[in-house]
């Protein structure tokens, strides 16, 4: 570990208002420290790098200006948030980021009042702003709100919504695009500082009238004529025009990293600005750290790293990840059947799909952020006659569930769901947590819902996905390394609805779903040392559930436990009806259903969060010798 | 009822095929029919009339021109296809709309092959479209994919992921823009007649050029220089500039009423469009009929009407709907609570908050159709101190989950979601039933979630909800009339989690969630006369559960029966669980959920459906027997 910073002006900051006090020049080098800090954090933490890295002077300029918090900064997914809590009163624990009992990786408006709309997700910002502004025209909070969004989040539905509500509204509102894809080529840039210049010299009312009528003000070369008039146009609408049809000001191409820009510009902003406004300033992820600007992803996300090399420090892996076994089987699949293809939101990398692209690219589709679409645009390639592939983590599939229901499962067409990150994420925390799915997808009439209990039944599901052509399914599998089990050569199709016994047994048995089993089968060897082994079986289906499996295991044992990694609704519940109907329970059968608790889980290590969860093999140990009548130390 | 109109042309249209037989002449006399047929045949079904009679001449065109159903035709929403319908061998059952057993008021793939991709809900049918195109380009099926997408739809989010995404693309797809909000004002209408004829006699390739270059091909005054050149592109770009940054060709405004400009410019573009293209055609709705003209929705949805006058024929109501109760309380409250605020996603007249805004028009929020935005703003109001009251109904509520669980439910922000439209709902069928709100809203952690049983309890739960403003609540109401119940002078909080006990009885108790009371108690009358009568209560709460009434009841009876007008997973599902883990069902305890069915329930009216579903009280009878062991004949 190389020694901390040397951060005599960041030193002095404890809040922002310490930074009221600083003279301009003061804040350059606030804004150097705060990147040299920040990157000495995440080396020790590992986390989102480059997203903050490219808001270093942003984050400066905002709360140097602005009265946080009474002014709201909503920072959109939040990951670029570490500078901001640097700032705000949680530099001391800035070197708990992501771990249990430490700082969230996101913004959380239970950690601090600075953070005034917590996030994880994209593409909510704005939806925010304006409602805290209207909130204060109303007699609400006082204060500004001031969306900070990216180029990649403004893709998601539901920002042009914002604009086109907050725009329709007309009252004074921020929107920060934070476009960091797009770089300035020296033309624009030059013109962009020119404009600059102008309009924070120029009464604010005037902004739009000094853009729209700069025929006259700009150098001689643009008066030429209606040709030249109609190409100075286009180039300063770039991105504006479409905003200001919404009837958002728009301010813009700014650079991101420059202070003398951003502060006047703010400054300007904060005394006259009257209506819903959007910045555009254009900033480079990764901005200050060599290693992060040279990444492919400018640092998106890593691991600890060396702070010189900027080498990450990862654990050696004993197995590959369901990610990659699940695009390792759908590249197998897509050799011998051309029908397939597969959709991504905006995740290529972290859904495997970047690996399908490199070998189909034509048949692999990367929509943006963008998943309300990603699931219509697959029923309309599953009518098409393709066979997709749609592939979203549990938790972003939320954004997709009205297309689930009204174009896939109404219409029954044969969309497949592969649905990473199921069950609890670890360090990305609640916000990230795949904890629904199973419930809303395993209630849609006609769905096919399917839980890998390891990596070799990942491989099974693919295959059983390609086969099944007549509806839609669905198969989840979590985040991380797979079980390491032997692999097969290729996927056979499973039978639908059909379970197995992994293990036999007595008196109780559990009934798994999902990677939970391998947990299963650590309580069972426990209590194998005590005489009592329970049956397990692997449900592999939610739904269609196995029957026969499930009535002949109610037959053979007094009681049946349900483990899943999901919320209650789902795969217990549908058991439940099942004995229900069939009058099982009726004769004082026990059943209990293994669930996620009625509780949002904070970040921590997978296993920290399901010891929390209660669903780790002394917990699945203790439900078994309680529901036999075992006394026991209650949860050890 | 007056007699059928005479239409001789319409008559020898079995399929669109026989379009091509028909001269352009004969395609103007076809139109005129069609209109008279649509709406002859809506004055004696009831249905959307307006939208359908603003797209006839489209409808005629598309189906003159291109090859459907090979070519697709995607309605978005799907209200205005029944002139669509008669075209494309459905005539002779298109006054059975809407009833059971006739045809669905929306596109339906199961109907026919003509209904491309079914709809009901708003802004679907862009994405679906650019599926279809990518799939031909794959080698799917052949043919053009063409959405015709109203101007408020695309206020949807998805709508502009999919413009995004398909413009990205790059392939031929095309989007019929139909405005029908914007009147075309005379020097508007000129400029495009006069464009229109610029393009459809050069080749299409040209056209983007011819538009963009259009300076020296226009009328010398707009030849005079920089500013008139400026004035014409920004006329030029109505609507355009904004899709062509999304890379779309556009073409229009048009004249969607006249076949003279609809069918020359199919045509060439059917011959020619290479690329994404966007036909922004201008109609108005209700066109060609006086009294569906002058209406102020311009003739949206309509009961039976006679056809001279168009006064509709509607049935005496015996008491207020949900709707209006809901309003009416929730301006009660406002009146005495000025943070009491109201956002609705483009439905002001369904929902009730039409007579809101009226009281209260600075705190009632139209989002338009923006589920997601609208559900994060309210997020917004809730953080910045106001009593956001989200009202939407249960199944477009679906669009809007992910913001429920990631910015509502996860931060525990004080959003109250009114949720009309709740259960069954009739003529709308399938994809408007409110089946899973009750499961994914009571999954979440934290959330508080209501189902009144009848109009008096919907009036404390608006009072309650009001009141309870630490965390997250819901509350669910039906479509329809309410039960003629007396009403309280003014709505008073509930106890958050306590059920009542309705009618005491023994042996068996049946635990309402919801409307279906009234069904229970009819039961309940019944059992009466066997001796039977069971205990009845209204949970009132799914969330948090009355364990004390719950458990009470399981004491006191043999057999619990729950019913809820929701998918498995909801209610039923909750009280199981908490049965299970005290242990109530491991000494033989009956217990029974009744939930809707697991497949979609076509349209009818909603008592026809819940016997389809069986959840009227013959079924809730039986299933009281069956638990007794009384013997009776299955499901009478």
């Amino acid at each position: 570990m190389t020694n901390p910073p040397l951060t005599p002006t960041l030193d002095r900051v404890n809040t922002p208002t310490d930074l009221k006090a600083l003279s301009d020049r003061e804040l350059h080098q606030l804004a150097g420290e705060l990147r040299a800090e920040t990157i000495s954090a995440v080396s020790e933490t590992g986390g989102h790098l480059g997203a903050g890295l490219g808001v270093v002077e942003l984050t400066v300029a905002l709360h140097a200006v602005f009265d946080t918090p009474r002014d709201k900064i909503i920072w959109d997914v939040g990951h670029q948030c570490y500078p901001h809590k640097i700032l705000t009163g949680r530099r001391d624990r800035i070197r708990t980021l992501r771990t249990k009992g430490g700082l969230s990786g996101f913004t959380k408006r239970s950690e601090s009042p600075y953070d005034a709309f917590g996030a994880g997700h994209s593409s909510t910002s704005i939806s925010a702003a304006v409602g805290f502004a209207m909130a204060r025209e109303l007699g609400g909070d006082p204060g500004d709100a001031i969306a900070v969004i990216g180029d990649g989040a403004l893709t998601g539905g539901m920002a042009f919504e914002a604009l086109n509500h907050g725009g329709h509204m007309g009252k004074r509102v921020f929107v920060v695009l934070n476009d960091n894809e797009m770089s300035i080529s020296p033309p624009v840039g030059a013109l962009s500082s020119y404009l600059t210049r102008l309009y924070t010299g120029a009464p604010f009312q005037d902004l739009r009238a000094v853009a729209k009528g700069a025929v006259g003000l700009l150098p001689e070369p643009f008066q030429e004529g209606a040709r030249r008039a109609k190409e100075m146009l286009k180039g300063m609408a770039v991105g504006g025009t479409l905003f200001e049809e919404l009837n958002w000001n728009y301010v813009g191409p700014v650079d991101g990293h420059d202070l003398d820009q951003l502060l006047p510009l703010f400054r300007m902003l904060k005394t006259r600005a009257t209506a819903p406004t959007l910045i555009h300033i254009v900033t480079k992820k990764g901005k200050g750290y060599a290693p992060a600007e040279g990444a492919p992803d400018r640092g998106h996300a890593t691991a600890k790293f060396d702070l010189v090399t900027g080498k990450q420090v990862k654990a050696p892996s004993n197995a590959p990840s369901y990610t990659k076994i699940f695009a390792q089987s759908l590249i197998a699949e897509a050799e011998r059947d051309d029908k397939i293809v597969a959709v991504t939101a905006a995740m290529p990398e972290g859904t495997g799909l970047n690996l399908f692209a490199e070998r189909f690219p034509r048949r692999c589709f990367d929509v943006g952020i963008a998943e309300q679409h990603a699931v219509t645009f697959s029923a309309g390639l599953a009518a098409g006659g393709l066979k997709p592939f749609c592939t979203i983590y549990s938790t972003f599939l939320q954004r997709g569930y009205d297309q689930i229901v009204h174009d896939v499962a109404i219409q029954r067409l044969p969309v497949r769901f592969a649905i990473d990150r199921a069950g609890l994420v670890g360090a990305d925390g609640a916000t990230h947590a795949g904890s629904f799915d199973v419930g809303f997808m395993s209630s849609l009439p006609g769905m096919v819902v399917m839980a890998a209990a390891d990596e070799a039944e990942l491989v099974h599901m693919v295959a059983t996905a390609v086969a099944l052509d007549d509806r839609p399914c669905a198969f989840r599998y979590p985040r991380g390394e797979g079980m390491g089990v032997d692999m097969p050569d290729c996927g056979v199709p499973l039978e639908i609805g059909r379970g197995r016994i992994v293990a036999e047994g007595g008196r109780v048995a559990i009934l798994s779903f999902g990677t939970r089993l391998a947990e299963v089968l650590k309580a069972r060897e426990s209590l194998a040392q005590r005489g009592l082994a329970p049956t397990v079986a692997d449900a592999r289906f939610a739904k269609p559930l196995d029957r026969e499996l499930i009535l002949r295991l109610a037959r053979e044992h007094e009681a049946i436990i349900t483990v899943e990694e999901g919320a209650i609704g789902g795969f217990g519940s549908h058991v439940a009806q099942l004995l229900f109907d069939e009058g099982v329970m009726d004769r004082g059968f026990k059943f209990r259903s293994m669930v996620l608790p009625d509780s949002f889980i904070d970040h921590a290590n997978p296993e920290d969060m399901y010891a929390a969860a209660a669903m780790n093999a002394p917990q699945i140990e203790a439900k078994v010798l309680e529901v036999l009548g075992v006394a026991v130390a209650k949860r050890a």
